[in-house]
């Protein structure tokens, strides 16, 4: 049998530096993970009860594919409590994880051959999804000044059938204000264009609240998770907003495509949702951590970096230390025991000379691991 | 927005009887229902007291894209159980549900315009999963006479690049023995076409145990799941085996497409491996329930049905009863209080023949919606 030309999708180039960091360790070497993109904390304990008296007393078979119902009807009210925004129920599409969502907008939005803009560096699974359902990523060089995001300008002469943003971004950490939101979202109506946009990272914000596509718009597709704000990353459960005119054919795609989303995920997200005094405790950990990662890099000399105004992500420009990100994340972490990734998988080429350094795990892991950049590039600037 | 022309799948017509019969049970209406694809009992109590374990001990957090190491050793270790297959672990691909398996065979088998062939009647999602990714599905027409199951002279002339099938096959439940397999696939080689085989209802078997396309040929893709045998349906968790030139191109499809299954549903699977026990004892409940129908549907006048080789399911012609299987079916909810779903879903035209009945519940269940269908068509027969 022969593999398909669609199915053959870019390798990640961090699993390299896992694949490193796993053998240091299993050598005996401590190393730090700055690499990681998920929370090292479990589902929200009272999410977790939630689930073991649901494994006494329910089979958990599957759901409607649209998502427990109860889910949904929560999912609507967190927009009123976190946005301001009422949200009709039968809007809300339960997914199995962003993933899931992300497979079913694009084959509920696109043909073959359709072409989606989306800024670059981003989340590189955006454009292996495109390309494993044969649609065209058209990338767009996004700037310092703008924050790493698109801007109205870079687009106005594209042809495109669908842009993708996100906000707060994986890997920079950059956001959206409601001014360039409603720009870009102006753009594509002008344009005919489809708007989704990413929010997986809502919740995770420090300065200023997140801004959803939905204060905007109801015809735009809203994508979201319980992975990251809900430290329910392996649950793979997620949601999706979408116009009313769309409900249908996302629910006969998510009937055929997935049948529905994992029940005990669902069950787990539910309670998730009221744990918000744990969760809230998550996120001051990773305040703390940003507030030491904003003092501690720019000492070991990452002092370019892009506005990190959420997620647990700070991008740093390092090209005037480097030319090969990879080669100098593999250094870092022989000569530092920090796993750091390099910015090649988010931009294939200006990542050849960014980092991007995850302050997701504990406050003693991101201590230390700060001052082992500093000692270590302390030593590598000394040198010859 | 608009939507795209291949997320415009087929509604399941099965909703409008799944839907009648909930309005039926809230006005306090009794109702069997024989129209279910999935077993009534939850997972395994092994299985679930091993997840509570992990919910105490465990973040939970992604997994690697292939599965958890030591799922994908007991699975592999499964074949040498069942068929006497000696199977390499590294072959193996935990898979969100059969269907994140069947998203990850397409694509990394098959180009947009890419021709596959199936049976009919057949799983609906087959044909609304390809229709999506815009593959073709080539539809042929099986026979009573071979079990309503393809074989090679339907498909000598036609022009394909896979074939799917399905042992134990939904809605039929009939299987191919290890020659018609071999056939099958022999004429797949020659054709230099893929061969898929769908073998999620084993261990779901009754007179003899289902054949794996692996014991004929390790150039094919098999695709199963924790759904049926395991009693795991809501879980979403399956697995798939792969040649080994193939591993690579579906790992990296997976990462991007998926991440990973669900950690908690690999957790719990792993541990279902090991409930023998209470597994059998499952199906020896389909069994008892098997025989009731083979004896009670005849007497109510369902009399010339597919051999139900395995899976829990008998699909029977009723053409000489009526023209409108849709409207046949809402007649028996109607008037028996058994719901029951008409055979447009697995086969568009003969289909309007056809029920197909489903015996995974309990055998009082079974015994009852017996009773009904026979009291009902005992005065349907009579009417002039």
């Amino acid at each position: 049998m022969q593999n398909s030309r669609r199915g053959a999708v870019d390798p990640f180039i961090v699993m390299d530096v896992m694949e490193a960091a796993r053998a240091a360790e299993a050598a005996g070497r401590s190393v730090i993970h700055m690499e990681v993109g998920q929370p090292g904390t479990p589902a929200p304990e009272g999410a977790r009860r939630a689930l073991a008296k649901a494994l006494e007393e329910d089979a958990l078979g599957y759901t409607v594919a649209l998502g427990l119902p109860a889910l949904r009807a929560r999912i609507a009210k967190l927009y009123g409590e976190w946005y301001n925004v009422d949200l009709d129920p039968a809007r809300v599409v339960v997914t199995p994880g962003s993933s899931g969502a992300f497979l079913l907008a694009f084959t509920a939005l696109f043909d073959a051959g359709d072409r989606v803009a989306l800024g670059k560096p981003g989340y590189p699974s955006y454009r292996q999804i495109l390309r494993a359902l044969e649609l065209e990523p058209v990338e767009i060089e996004t700037k310092p000044e703008n924050r790493l995001q698109p801007v109205p300008a870079e687009l106005r002469d594209t042809a495109f059938d669908g842009l993708l943003v996100a906000s707060p971004a994986n890997p920079t950490g950059t956001m959206l204000n409601k001014d360039a939101m409603e720009a870009l979202i102006g753009l594509c109506a002008d344009k005919g264009a489809a708007f989704i946009s990413d929010e997986i990272y809502h919740g995770v914000e420090y300065e200023a609240k997140a801004v959803t596509a939905l204060e905007v718009s109801d015809d735009v597709v809203v994508i979201n998770s319980f992975s990251k704000y809900f430290s329910m990353t392996g649950w793979r459960a997620g949601w999706m907003v979408v116009p009313p005119g769309m409900v249908r054919q996302i629910e006969r795609l998510a009937q055929n495509l997935f049948i529905c989303a994992p029940h005990a995920s669902q069950v787990t997200a539910l309670a998730a949702m009221d744990c918000e005094e744990e969760l809230q405790g998550n996120l001051a950990v990773y305040a703390a951590n940003r507030k030491l990662m904003l003092e501690g890099l720019p000492k070991a000399g990452f002092d370019r970096i892009a506005p990190p105004d959420g997620a647990f992500y700070i991008y740093a420009d390092v090209s005037h230390l480097t030319d090969d990100s990879r080669a100098f994340a593999a250094e870092i972490l022989d000569g530092a025991g920090v796993a750091v990734t390099p910015g090649l998988d988010f931009d294939p080429t200006r990542g050849a000379g960014t980092l991007r350094f995850s302050y997701a795990r504990s406050t003693a892991d991101i201590t230390e691991g700060l001052a082992r950049l500093q000692n270590y590039m302390a030593t590598r600037q000394q040198k010859p």
